[in-house]
């Protein structure tokens, strides 16, 4: 199943734009997760079983596995996932972007190594630097737009001709970067004006959002900018606000209070 | 020693510019590599051991680790070049970006996990996710300017009040993005006159130069136009012209002669 299709049913399926992100971090986990032969993987399936029917999609942030030389218990959470709840898609956040030989290898790496659903990629060296990642034409690829943070204006909000940075690379996007329709975006949510500038230059595309709780971002303003036509398209991200909600023997439960409560207040305001 | 410092004492030890990049790849390596039980580790030990003596620098390109579950092979070459030729820089290149948190976890997987003197780094989310790089003050930082891929252009051709993108980016780079005096660019050899703009606003600040070789970058114009007041300041990648020069059981002898060659080429112009 292509990965747009394989979104909109897990969006349906469990009525839910939230997007559970396993930053992992065994310095942050309850002390009891550090018994386990695979710690990491154990912290995850956990958050995993308590929040499945409540999300549309998990992104493991690669960063927190690769620091620690957990590159096997990245890989066993993500089939953990595909067997246990094959209906929610699995976003690897990554960032990658190089020269074609090399992006070629990334790719490889985040589609046949990890078998994720998605990447998200960098687009600063170009479109001939994204075309190994979309070649594979039933994943995602999620290309970075108007990011959360506040060095995001740095390069994102120069302007060329009147169009900030960041909308000429959404233009690209729905356009020739997106001839096998398996392009989204990242608009963070701490900027909801220009997250609604970007929807209205895309369409329908999906977008992946972050930077509600910790970072800051409103969901009221983030739902009523970020929707498209049918009241979806938007993955929306919470990362330590879910998975580091309790410390206790009950962090799972916690995450699953908070991935609720997260889910039912984006749907209070579609 | 700052990497800085190291690299300029590489650079004048071996009277060389040219740093040789490990892109490793084992379907391009010969066949008699593939029975050696670490043959990515045992490739690159042999073009190390051929080329010591005659480069500034080595650069892995991680992607090729990462795709196939090389990890534990790629810190070998790091260690095996630290303790064999501590002279030596090397840079890992994985052009990692991303907010704060995560930025600090892909630091630490390039500096403290791998050992790498430096990391290549993008700079589209801007300068506050560099920052947890930047802090590793021993450390390079070598931020993406003008790549020398054709995409490039797509974002770093851009033009904002008349100046370009990646000039803007090579201005933070030398201003507020360099208050630890670790920082570096990247520009390919393939945009000749781009690097020459770039060296006039960053002064002797070192660049890493890729393009020669495979992707048709000129050496003389390279030269000409990125060296610095002490007729240095470049690190000239070139990967598969040097790795993959021989095909057979003398891959390393071909390596060196590869390197020998784009050495005095280049050293010629200087």
């Amino acid at each position: 199943m292509r990965f747009k299709e394989k979104l909109k049913k897990a969006w349906l399926k469990n009525n839910s734009l939230i997007c559970v992100g396993l930053d992992t971090e065994l310095e942050k986990a309850p002390p009891h997760i550090l018994e386990d032969v695979y710690p990491i993987f154990n912290f995850n399936k956990e958050i995993i079983d308590a929040t499945a029917d409540l999300v549309c999609a998990y992104k493991p942030q690669i960063a927190y596995y690769s620091a620690v030389g957990g590159e096997k218990e990245l890989l066993m959470t993500i089939e953990y996932i595909h067997e246990n709840y094959p209906d929610i898609p699995v976003i690897l956040d990554a960032k990658r972007g190089d020269i074609g030989a090399t992006a070629k290898m990334y790719a490889r790496e985040a589609f046949e190594r990890y078998l994720a659903d998605a990447v998200t990629v960098n687009p600063y060296m170009g479109g001939d630097t994204l075309e190994p990642f979309l070649s594979y034409e039933d994943r995602g690829v999620i290309i970075l737009c108007r990011t959360s943070n506040p060095g995001g204006a740095d390069v994102q909000m120069l302007s060329d001709s009147g169009k900030a940075v960041y909308e000429i690379v959404a233009e690209k996007a729905c356009g020739e970067w997106n001839k096998h329709d398996n392009v989204l975006l990242v608009v963070g949510a701490t900027y909801p004006e220009e997250l609604g500038v970007v929807r209205r230059l895309v369409g329908d595309m999906p977008l992946l959002v972050p930077g509600i709780g910790a970072q800051g971002g409103d969901v009221e303003k983030t739902v009523a900018n970020g929707l498209d036509s049918e009241g979806m398209g938007m993955i929306i991200n919470s990362s330590r606000g879910i998975i580091y909600a309790g410390g206790g023997r009950d962090f799972a439960e916690a995450a699953r209070v908070s991935a609720q409560k997260l889910r039912d207040e984006v749907n209070s305001y579609r």
